[in-house]
Formats: C-alpha cells, structure tokens, sequence
C-alpha cells in the first residue's frame, strides 16, 4: 500500500500539461460524450481510499430523549417506521450513517405493531432497552431482549411489535439500503395482509438453532443468510468470557467474536457482518486500519476510541462508526470491569468482491497521535 | 429402488448358459487374468444392497465386566490402548462392529497415561463412566466428562489420560479404522516424545469453539475438521430440549440434533458423522433405511430398538448397531422420561461419493413385522 | 416485484404529513447529525430500482477518430494510459459509461509501451483493431488479435505494448474503477522497474488453461480470479457455432456463453462477466430486464436493439450500454449472416450480494413499444 | 511416514505376551462378539499401506484376440455387456482389476444394442477401436470415436450401441463397482422400456459444453458430476501439444492434463478421475507414490512403466495398473514421437476422505532399482 503523500508526477501516472490544442481536444469528445482519461485518471485511481464519510459519535444521552419525542408526533402507521436515523456529515444526501451502512434508532411503545414489508435490502436489529419487543421474520416470531441482536434478512416478510404488557422499546435498526440503492437493486413490497398470521411456535428459530456446535438432523436449509435469527446477549456474553480464559485476544480488537450463520460457519447476511468484542478492564488496543465500514454500538460498559487522530469517549448505547481506511484503536477505562462492544460492518461485501485490505499502525508503538 | 426378489432372467441382467464351448472359453480367459463379466455381473450388480453386517447389541452389563477384567491383565504402555473392540459376527475377520466401522470400549484408571500417536483414520469417543479423564489432541487438552462427545481427529497427535485424583474412567471408541485399511491407506506414528507437551490452557478448544453462532474474529482454522474438539452433554441435551419444544421430530427418529463443525456448519471429520437424538416418553418411530453404518449407544433412558425385524431392548449404556439398508425404528419403553441415544455413522463417506440413499417403510403403518 | 407506479399513501408506506411541530422536530434532529426516516423512507425504499444511467450509443464511426487524434496529442508515458473513456450523460461525474463500469478505448502505435501498474480494481479488454498488440500479466505475456477477451485481474502487474513490427491497435477497456472507488477500496502503485521483466514463454496462459474439460494435473491455482487471461476469438466463435446447432437458445439473448475461469467454472474476475452471444440471421430477441449493468460492443455483423423503448442501430465495433432493470432486445438485421454481440456486466458482484433480479416482458408479445 | 521395516515392539504398538490368563480372558470376549484390540492392533494400524492389489499388464495382444471370441459366443441381449473384465491376481475374489476399480473390455458389433440400465455406480469408457460407436446417456446421444474418453455418470441411464454402417468396436470400460459393493451401496435397474427414446440432437452434450473457457449462459447444470459427456482425443492431444511448449511438466508424469467438469474445474465424476499424459521421445519420469489405484490404458506409443520395481514394456491399446503406495516411474522408449497414456484412478475418494498422500522416491536419483 503506497503512501498517500505520493507525488503524481512520475512516470505511471497522468502528467500531461494542458495545451490549447489539447483543451479543444476535450471540447471534442465531450461532444460524443466522452472524455480524455488522463485528465481524471490520478483521481479515480487513487494511491489509497480517501474516506468519504466522517468519524462520528452520536450519544445516548442526546439521542434518547429526541428519539422518544417521535412516539407522540408520529404513529407506525403512517412512518412505516418510526426511527430516527443517523447521518454522516459528509455525506448528509445519502441518508447514510457511514459509507454505505444505513443506521437508525426505533421507537415503540406497548401494544404498537409496524407492519410487515420485505425489501432487497437486509437489516438487522440491536436491543437498547424495553421488554415485550418482537420480531416476525417469515412467520417466525422472536422475542426480544436488551442486547440481543436480531436479523431481518434481505427479501424477508418482516414486522416489529410490543406486546400489551411490554415497556417502551428502542433498538438500533442497522441496514445496508444505501448500499442497495446505489446499486441500483432495491425493490419494496408491503405484505397483502399489513401483518403476517403465522401457527409457528414463538422463538423456534432460536430454539432450532441455538444450540452450539449442533445442527438438527431434518435440517434443509438452503436460504443465503442464517436460519438464526437471534442471537441472545447471555451466551453470548458467556462465550465471550469463556474465550477471554483462553486467549490473548487481537491487538486491535480485545476478545471478539464474530457473530456467524451456524449453517456455514459463514457471515449471518449477504451484505452484513456483526460482532462483539469484549475490552478486558484497563484494556488499550492497538490501532489498525482497514477497507470497509463499522458501526459500532456501546453494549456494556464505558471508555473511548481513537479515530482518525480524534478521541471519542463513550458509554453503554453511544453509536460512533469508523470509515474505510481510517486508522482506530479502542481503549476501555475501567480498572473493574469488562466493556463490551457491538458492531456491524459491510466486510462481506468487501471481502466477496476482494476488497478486503487491512494494516498495522508500525509507528509510536501502534498508537496514533491525538490531532488536537 | 427395485424389489430384491425381482427375478434376474429378464432382458437387461445377464442370463447366459454355460455351454461346453463356454467353459472352454472360460478357462483361457482366466490364464489371462480376465474372466467373463456375464458370469458375475448379477452379483457385483445386486437390485440393492445386501448387509453384510448382522444387527447385534452389546450391552454394558455384559460388556462392563469384561473390560473391567483388562486393567489388571494389562497395562497401556503394552497394549497402546487398552481396548475391547466390538466385532460383528457376520464379518469377525475385519474387526469391525459394522460395515468399515470400528469401535471399542476404553478403559483406565487414575494416574494411567496412554501415549501420543498419529493415524489416518479418524477417532472419537463417547465417554460413558469416570471422572478425571483427558484427551490431548495436537497439543490441546480437552478434560472429559460423562456423555461428552470427542473428537481425535485423522492425523492429528492424540494421548489420553486419567488425573491422579480420577477414577476409573470407560469410552465408547469410535474409528474408521477398517475403511481407511480397505482404502490402503492407514498410516501410522508414534509421537517422537511418546507425550505431548503442551503450553496451552486446558479445554481452550470448547472455550473457544463452544459459544453458539459464533465465531472468534481471529480464527483462520482450515483443517478439514472441526476445531471444536468436544462437544459437552449439559448443552447439547439442553438443546434437544429446546427443539423439542419447537418441532414435531424426525418420524423415524423422533428429536435429533448432528453435531457439526461450527466453522463449516458441516461433518465434525471427513469420514464419521454423530449425533444425538431424543425420544419422548412412550415414542415410538416409523421405521426407514439407508445406506451406511450406525452404531449406537444408548446415552439416557431405555426402551428398544427393531432393527431388520428383531427386537434389541436397550438400556443406558448399551451399544447396538444398524448396518445398512436394514430397517429400523425406535420406541422409548419409559412413560415419565425422554431417551436418548447417541450415534456415530459413515454418511460423509456415503453422501460425499453420492452412495447415500434412503427410503420410508410405507406397509403395516410404517412399523415391521417382527421375526419370530 | 411492484410496479413503480404504486402510490405511496398507503399503509406500509411513509406519509406523513408536515407540520409546524414536526419541522422544528426536524430542526432539532439536524442538530445531532440525525433525521427522521419516514420523511426519507419512500426515497430511499422504492418499489423498484429506477435507473441512474442513461441508454447510449457510442458508434465506432464517431470515436474511432478521436481516438486516433490522441495518437498525436499524448505519449503514454505522460497519459498513464492512453485512452479515451465514455460517459454517461446523467452521470457525468463519475467516469463511468454505465452504473459503476468504466469503458474506455485505447490506442497504442507500433513500438509503443505502457508501463506496469497494478490496483484494486480488475480489468478488461476486448480487441478491436490492429495487430502486434501484447499485454503483460504478473509476468505472462499475452499476445492480442481482433476480438480477443483479455484479463487483467485486481491487484496483478500489468502493462501493454505494441510489437515494433505491429500496426496501431485500438481495445475496449472495461474496469470497476467506479465501483472500486464507490466502496472506497482503491489502491494503485507503480511496478519499482517501471516494466516487468519475465522468462516465462509467451502466451504460456491460454496455451495451459485453453483446452476444453482439461486441467494441467500439476495445477495448483488459488487465486480469486481465472488462470486463463486470454480467450481467443476464434475457438469462441466455434464453440457459439457448435452450441447454436443443438440449442434454440434464449429468448432473450440468443446463443449466448459465458466466459468463465476454468478452474472453477465460474466468474472470470471477482466483480466482472463477460459473454458473447451469438444472434441468427434476422433473430429478434423477446425483451427482458434484469438488475445490474452490461456494456455491449458489437464484435460481428449488424442490427440494432431496443433499449428502455429506444432503438439503437449499431455495427460492428460499436459500444452501447443497458442500465439496470431497463428492458431490452436484440434484433441481427442481416438476413444472410449471424451477428456476434461481446458483452461486460457486474452480474457477479449482484449475485454475491443477493441483488440479481430478472423479469421477462409480458405484453405485446414479449416486444417493447418504441417511444418516439 | 514411517518406514514399513519400522518395529512393532516400541512404546506405542501393542507388544502384549499371550499368557495362560490372556488366553482364557480372549475366550470369554470371543463369547461377548468382542476381543481384545491389543491382539489385532498391529495389523490394523500398520505403519503404512501394503498393497493388497499386484501391479499388472494386460497386453492388448493377448486381449483382442480373446475379447473378439466373445461376439460369436453370447449376444448383449443375454450378457447384459459382452465385456471381458481384467481380474488382479492378488485378489481374484472380487472382480477388481486393481483396488476397488473395475475394468472389463467391452465389444460389439455393427447394428448390435445393449439395452439401458442405471446403477448407484460410475462408469467411464476410454475408446479403443472401430467406427460407428455411440453411447445415450439420460437421454444424450453420443457418438464415440477412437481414444475419446466417455462419461456414464452414477444413476444415470445409459446404453451403447453401433450404428449399422459401422464397425466392430472395443473399448475399456472402467468403473468403480467393487468400491460401491464394498459400501454396500449398490443399486441396480432396467429401463422400463429397455432402450431409451430421446429426440434431442446427436452429440448435444460436447456441442454444448466442449467450448474452452466457455459456459453457456442458460446453464443450470446442478446434478454431481460433468455435463460434458465426452472429451474428444483431438483437442486433448493439441491441448497436451500445446501445454508441451510452455511446461517442463511433472518430474513423475511428464505433461499431463486432468479430465475436468467444466461446470467446476473438478472432478468429472464423484468417485473416479481420469488423465491424459504425454512423454516426450525419450522420456524416463523419476519414481513417486500415492495412495490411490490408478488403470493406464496407452493410447499413443510404446514405452515401459516400472511399478514396484517390474518393469512392464507397453504398445499402444495395452493396460496396466499401479496399485496404493507402489513406487512407479515411466519411459517413452521412442526417439521420434511422443507416447500418451490415458488413465483412471480413485483420487476423487482418496482426497474427499482425507486419505490422499503422496511420496518422491528420493534414492537413486528418483529411479527404482529393479527386481530381478
């Protein structure tokens, strides 16, 4: 990987000097919709990624209240969804919150129900607070508890809810429709019946799949993303501890595990990968830098990160994303306890399309300087 | 599939008669080292598989007795592992239980030690009594208990052990070991240190590999086989539990989970499956048959198995085997508690080189007539 | 799949109507880098793809001028690359001719070179005129003639150059530059030797991996792209020639073959297809559509093709596109010869991400009416 | 992989005296169907394969003359397939020419038909003699020339014949049928209506998928094995010419080309492989050995192959095998021509089980000393 200070002036890049002769050139083909590649050839060929979208920390503390207001201003109803969505200041017309990744936070209070739609798009859910949330996929209904994370896969029928007796849920809805719709494949449909009707058992998927190293016997499983469509926070957090005993863990990344479709040991989604990772106490990782976009959510605990030179300090249910190639490390401030982290990312797309590219930070012992 | 009692002198089999003239002809063939293919054709092109297994039953309260007797008769540093095999008593001269599988019965006692080597053929275990005992597979020691499944995988180095503060421990062995002779390819070595020596934390492999639907983000496993050595009792039977609250089962084998490997969600070993599967009180399943080998061992409960018209009633403990293309169904004699039975097959073999078939006993509702 | 002409006042859909309470809401939203999503929803959730890129035509008769004009304005060692590129006149901003694929023509006279330089993205090339053309991949040399496919896969060495006894030569160049740079994933650098320097015997690739249903035993490929970096034009056309005698072919595209990377069958490169089809004298294909984006180069005959309800006649050697879910067909005008269409698409990279959609024209026969 | 001279009695081998008391305890194992795994370890652990197959050559010389016999002496109507099968003088017992691979030389005569069958195992037919040949498979006519190499893949129907203008033709049948009676997973049938009726075009099959590099875009090929049904002799042999002129080729197998499926660059078949190799004049390979059996038919020249240290001069037509882990090297005694040797093997279920390995005689500059 070059260094971005490159110069351009050297044999193997465009260097060629306008003329007049040349200027009318251009004129020319821009007449038959064409144009001189030379002229744009240094900026589409990068030495490196230069991150489009921003480094960001969008706080609980000030999401939360904003986010509740919507319940009286708007029913599900009429939103179709009732989220506030994050965006990037960079790139505020893509309604996206990092690159291609799309993430809002949903609202619902007791009894409500937003109807069933499926889409090209695949989302997935991370449960901040509230009890009696659920979720039905494809006819099968998973309850849902703070810290699970869930799966609303690409093309699915799917619909949220709380029950009578539940409290105001919030969630994070994590998506990839920017990434859809700039390729041009999104496609949209609200279910015939406004709600699904499904005799399957409540949490099947999850009581199907849930158990570890096991697959049922009758299983004929053939769709592209996981027939797990929950993954709850207790044995999560469990294996995580469990593995904490037996490893160091990465130098970027602490003790992390990546949440995988049990079918393929693969990526849960086409498009989307997620995972925790837990900071032991006191723990300071490395920095690193890789292709592809993050969203992270705080799960559990406090402290802060390093983004691009900036410092992010954060508690449990901030959102702060890392662009493409932008270098991170993660600190976790407490001497007592563990901080955990949930994130999201579009490495499946990256890595299909042999995109994937990763780097150490060699300099000041893995640590970047603090852009003041 | 045809009727085994299809007649053979049809266009399409091979129907001629032996003249004079013909074993004239048979006889210089045969001082070439060739022979006619008509004179053996039906046979080496059967309408389907014969057994050339018989279905039998070892049960643990002869079994137990006998492999008691061994530790005073001989130690593991002369008999490399002290083992009672199972043979099958249409075939004794393969030492084979059924089909091209092996398997035996371990035993030792605290403080034994049984030296490290390597082989071709795949190994596992099913631990049925003791506490204290140990496998270490290429280095990874994984600590065993009652109705945990192990696997040792081909080619990796594997010892096994009892703790000083142990008892006296007994296994199921399960192997390929008469497969990968027929193939002419068992290779065999002894650990150049007769023991392994290993710095690695005990059960990092479960700790590691046992969390469900996930994955560590670090991992870059790719061995042909799963990296998750042991699969433990308590949650594959909470798991079963879990399903069986989800599913109606298999018809001919009631709730039943395989154990996979989580990194593919695939056969745990390139040649043996396994797995665990649970009849609730008073089940009794239809009967079907397929290719391939299964033995069984009875993991909790008891009840009775009708294996190619024989009744084999069964207590925990007990081992029994189906060879293949033999009916069978299973019934849980117990009205107050679920049974289980553990397996271990060849299916990877048979369904990798497409020789898996299966078919459902529709005659007399699904269940056989007894052979009396 | 919905018809895009569905209203949005539905349920399932966002509308909500604006208020003085809801825009401050709106205001303060903005304050935290956030906005509600149903104010955005239907935009960024339609029923259909609508698409990004126009319908082009760019006749050889035009651009074949301008390109040679080049020759004389620009040496290769100060333009990089010494092409002409196309683009879309709604998208003109990104370098593209159609969705995120880069087409462009390069022209290079006798004794010239191009030095190596490798990226991120892949690369095409489709040979249009001339002769003494070679290019250079990771040190096999290739030597190019009319109608050739031609790889460059992401992240190889590669240069071209024209033999000093050769004549100008003019190909196609199709890359996912503009993909490549929508993800954020480009990188590039210049060989250290300016040219590589290689032993190995020219055309060493298509004369190991260029027989049909044979594969060099000693073959150990394991890269993500095919071995095979040159599919010569002649076999091709036999292999179309052969196909078209025992196949009706497709409805919508004639005989029509993929080009594929033997070692796998499948894709050639990780983001990029490449086919060429075969239209019988006067065959009329029925319309279809279809996500992602093809750009087509007539390499034999005559005919036109409706695209998006527009006709475009072309020849031979002219280049023309089809955005995403447009409907198109294909019409050989000659009555007395068949007409070969080569085409480029980033079907891969629709497919690997589940966004590969396709729909066969119902009315009117299967025929699109002409706007005019 | 140990030295076979390794011994037995080393910590890690079963070295147990037989006593008085052993004695008595093998007796009432005996009684159980068990025994003691000590008694038998040895011999089923051995430290590496010994062969249970003779290396063999089956002269063609000898063979026609013999195999012609046979038109007079049974028609195909009673036989089946008049086919004269090759037996190993190692194992007589089970109608294998070497290992689990059958191999028979099958005749018939102008005008004749052998009636269509199927059955759980492959077969594959390497051309010997004669015109007019043609094989339908599942419906594919095929028409067969010398040296062409032809699929009947498993549970496939299939049926020979030659037209009535044509000649008497021979050709070697292989197949994997002992393996497949050794799994117990055989399973036979006669068309319903004896002979297939089919109304596609003749040769459809190489037509469709014989292109290089090719794939047609309609294909949904999803059965196990190749669509492509026949590899014809002349483009294999310019494909060996070619790969000639840029490839050292193999120390051990001189220029050889693997049979693929193009649909995956694999296997053609789930159980059986087949090559094609090409000596140059004068050709001596250096020895190697596998596991694995391997049936050599020549298909061009004449030579001699040294296999387990015998040295066996070949002509063309002639066939010989190479049984698991037998050293073998090959000469080209020609000066002028090259020599080309077909062949088949068990590979494909060597390398799904995990049981494929491979050795370089080191001694002696890579050549055997020979037994005299």
């Amino acid at each position: 990987m070059s260094n971005s200070a490159d110069r351009d002036d050297v044999l193997g890049r465009a260097r060629v000097r306008d003329t007049a002769e040349l200027e009318a050139y251009y004129d020319d083909l821009a007449g038959f919709e064409t144009g001189a590649l030379w002229t744009v050839a240094n900026d589409i060929e990068p030495w490196e990624p230069t991150p489009k979208s921003a480094p960001v920390l969008w706080r609980n503390a000030d999401l939360r209240a904003q986010v509740l207001r919507a319940i009286d201003l708007v029913r599900p109803e009429d939103a179709g969804r009732r989220v506030v969505y994050l965006r990037n200041p960079k790139r505020r017309e893509v309604s996206a919150a990092c690159g291609w990744l799309f993430s809002g936070i949903q609202v619902m209070k007791a009894g409500e129900r937003a109807g069933a739609h499926k889409h090209a798009a695949s989302a997935l859910r991370f449960i901040m607070e509230g009890q009696g949330a659920y979720t039905i996929v494809d006819g099968h209904k998973v309850e849902l508890g703070a810290r699970d994370f869930v799966l609303t896969p690409n093309g699915t029928w799917h619909e949220h809810g709380i029950s009578e007796d539940g409290t105001t849920c919030m969630w994070q809805d994590g998506l990839d429709i920017p990434l859809t719709n700039a390729l041009e494949a999104n496609f949209y449909a609200v279910h015939p019946d406004d709600y699904q009707v499904t005799n399957l058992p409540a949490n099947d998927s999850p009581m199907t799949y849930g158990g570890p190293g096991l697959r049922p016997a009758m299983d004929k499983w053939d769709k592209p993303y996981s027939p797990l469509l929950c993954y709850r926070w207790e044995p999560t957090y469990e294996a995580l501890q469990n593995y904490a005993k037996v490893t160091d863990g990465s130098p970027f990344d602490g003790v992390k595990m990546d949440y995988v479709n049990p079918v393929t040991g693969g990526d849960p989604m086409l498009t989307m990968g997620a995972s925790m990772q837990l900071l032991r106490p006191g723990e300071h990782t490395r920095a690193h830098r890789h292709t592809g976009n993050v969203i992270y959510q705080v799960a559990k605990g406090e402290g802060y990160s390093i983004v691009g030179g900036q410092r992010f300090d954060w508690k449990e249910r901030d959102i702060f994303c890392v662009p493409p190639w932008v270098w991170h490390e993660h600190c976790n401030t407490q001497t007592g306890d563990d901080a955990c982290l949930f994130s999201f990312n579009d490495f499946p797309v990256m890595k299909k399309l042999g995109f994937y590219a990763e780097q150490a930070l060699e300099d000041n012992n893995g640590h970047q300087i603090l852009i003041t």
